[in-house]
């Protein structure tokens, strides 16, 4: 059984994103963990999610970068403070910029690897690598920066 | 009537793309024309492509400037030939990399204008800025790097 992601742990109000959220029904449900020193998040696309026939759509290797890199700020926040996900108060990151570097085809038809690692991390800024694996194979690189969601897009 | 699309020209086999196929039954059918000396597209986001509740998830954002600037990038080797989509060879393009600068948050509920400009047209490589607006506002900016697409991706 998968572990549990740190966007388990979001507010409800905070919980209704297309990638990540647990309470988005047609959304994608992405779940970012610890794995070591790393975080790790795992999704296998659906067939409709291609580029052209028998690769992933980058689009969507983008929005998973993009929801595992804002998870990983989190996870990394929740790390410095010494403290777990689902303590209060609870960390929630947007994303400033997000750069992806597209190395090779990514294959549809099997379960991709997320990986981040932190760069930096600094106040209410992380910046995490994001790679992603298809057969142990990176076939994108990502860079996020993220930033604590302000006060004014969780009143809405 | 919206205008036809460059990826209307596509060939059939490459127009399953999530993002712009026009027979992914599934996606989004985003189409890229001109608007004069730059490239326009609009796209109303679903009341689920959310980030928080009101706002756009940014992996949309990110999925609509690659496809906005891989059919830009056909548009303008179109024209830089002298010749309209849908004579042959037809090009196709892929994202080689992508920046994304999240400025503020894209409010949901409207429809959103995407608009290219092309920065550097050599050879197989095009780099084109997509800027998406929102009531007028800019929210975000993209940055993306088109490549022909391989042989070895259209033989599958």
């Amino acid at each position: 059984m998968e572990p549990k992601g740190v966007q388990d742990y979001y507010p409800e109000e905070l919980s209704y994103c297309y990638g990540c959220g647990r309470l988005n029904e047609q959304g994608h449900h992405l779940k970012s963990y610890w794995d070591g020193e790393e975080t790790l998040a795992r999704f296998t696309p659906k067939e409709y999610h291609i580029a052209v026939p028998g690769y992933v759509y980058g689009g969507l290797i983008a929005s998973l970068i993009d929801c595992h890199g804002t998870g990983t700020a989190a996870l990394a926040t929740y790390r410095s403070e010494g403290r777990e996900p689902g303590s209060l108060p609870p960390l929630r990151f947007v994303t400033a910029s997000l750069q992806v570097d597209y190395l090779r085809p990514t294959p549809l038809g099997i379960e991709l690897e997320l990986k981040g690692k932190i760069l930096e991390l600094k106040g209410r800024k992380v910046i995490s690598e994001i790679s992603v694996f298809a057969n142990g194979t990176v076939t994108a690189r990502g860079k996020l920066v993220a930033v604590r969601m302000p006060d004014s897009m969780q009143s809405k």
